[in-house]
């Protein structure tokens, strides 16, 4: 599939609608009408409406929506369960967390290798996964197929690894550094901690709670 | 200030219009197109005007806009470097990843104390922030004035951790817990890791490489 017009809020909303569904499937919820799931999401229902025309609806007028239908229908617009592999650079307490976030790996994204200079972790792992040298990470990425790389060294450190994973044929890096990533025709998605913070800032101060 | 009809697409631009002016100010640019502007952070530059004239605008038609004037207007619009107190509940990779964050505080959002349950680590203290008894967080907020409560706790325990802050009167939540929190009258910015991954791996499937 290749659609590049849509837009990307829809894409940022695609996941909170798939989260959402998951959670009304695992209670037992079989069918919803979109203005029950509007109050459960918090975004009018309308916009849900037109988000999911984007990929062809899946709704029925006055029936409303398959919970389960909807929610593996969007899993397959994201690319879930479709066995994706990532590493992580950097063993600090960032990429620490995310090698034991276990629900990456339930939806078919795999950390299959991390990689520091610290000589010290080299030979360790962190939930069961071996942590290399940073010195053998060009080698491994051409031995193995990786899709996504991510980037958990300070900022000084970033682009250096970003540019390996680039020439290396990585086409996807998610960057937990807190600076810009350079990259032609490769994804670069950034975990901005301050930004997430100014806004919740900016909510607070003009009282606005119902995002 | 009290503007609810600005956007939060709107409201999730301008955390990224501020880094972008500040990384320009402090590489001695003093004044910028809009279209240079546009060029430098990848929006276009009708949204950036229009974004910017929720706030009164700040440019000059043929002129464009001063660098460190408008970075300074969207400092205040956003409410940094004000002051702002933050506890962290959880001293896990998360929590001890964002105390040693010193981004924050130099934009005014200051960690002072941490939380956990763990005996071993209270009385401890990462980048000099004191670890206190989880026990005793509800007489720390009693006694003192916090505007901000992380929560980075397995997400068991998030809504609990919710409660109290609010209960004691915090009116923003920082939650890194994979889970919907509850809340009236009080602002949550969830950081969710997933949603993220899954927009990432969207544009890859879909080469969408120009946001």
């Amino acid at each position: 599939m290749m659609d590049r017009r849509v837009p990307e809020a829809v894409i940022r909303r695609l996941p909170k609608y798939y989260a959402k569904l998951s959670e009304l499937e695992s209670q037992g919820v079989i069918r919803i009408s979109s203005m029950q799931f509007s109050q459960k999401i918090g975004f009018n229902a309308s916009q849900i409406r037109q988000d999911l025309n984007y990929f062809g609806g899946f709704g029925q007028q006055g029936y409303g929506y398959i919970v389960q239908n909807l929610r593996e229908n969007l899993g397959e617009i994201l690319g879930l369960y479709s066995g994706k592999s990532m590493v992580i650079v950097g063993c600090g307490n960032i990429g620490t967390a995310l090698a034991n976030y276990n629900d990456f790996a339930q939806r078919g994204f795999h950390i299959i290798r991390m990689f520091d200079k610290d000589k010290t972790l080299i030979g360790n792992s962190i939930n069961n996964i071996p942590i290399d040298d940073i010195d053998s990470l060009e080698e491994f990425l051409e031995s193995n197929h990786v899709d996504i790389g991510i980037i958990a060294v300070p900022k000084k450190y970033a682009q250096d690894v970003a540019d390996v994973f680039i020439q290396k044929g990585i086409k996807g890096i998610w960057n937990f550094a807190p600076v810009d990533i350079t990259a032609n025709n490769v994804v670069v998605e950034d975990v901005r901690l301050n930004d997430s913070l100014f806004a919740l800032n900016y909510k607070m101060i003009n009282e606005i709670y119902d995002y």
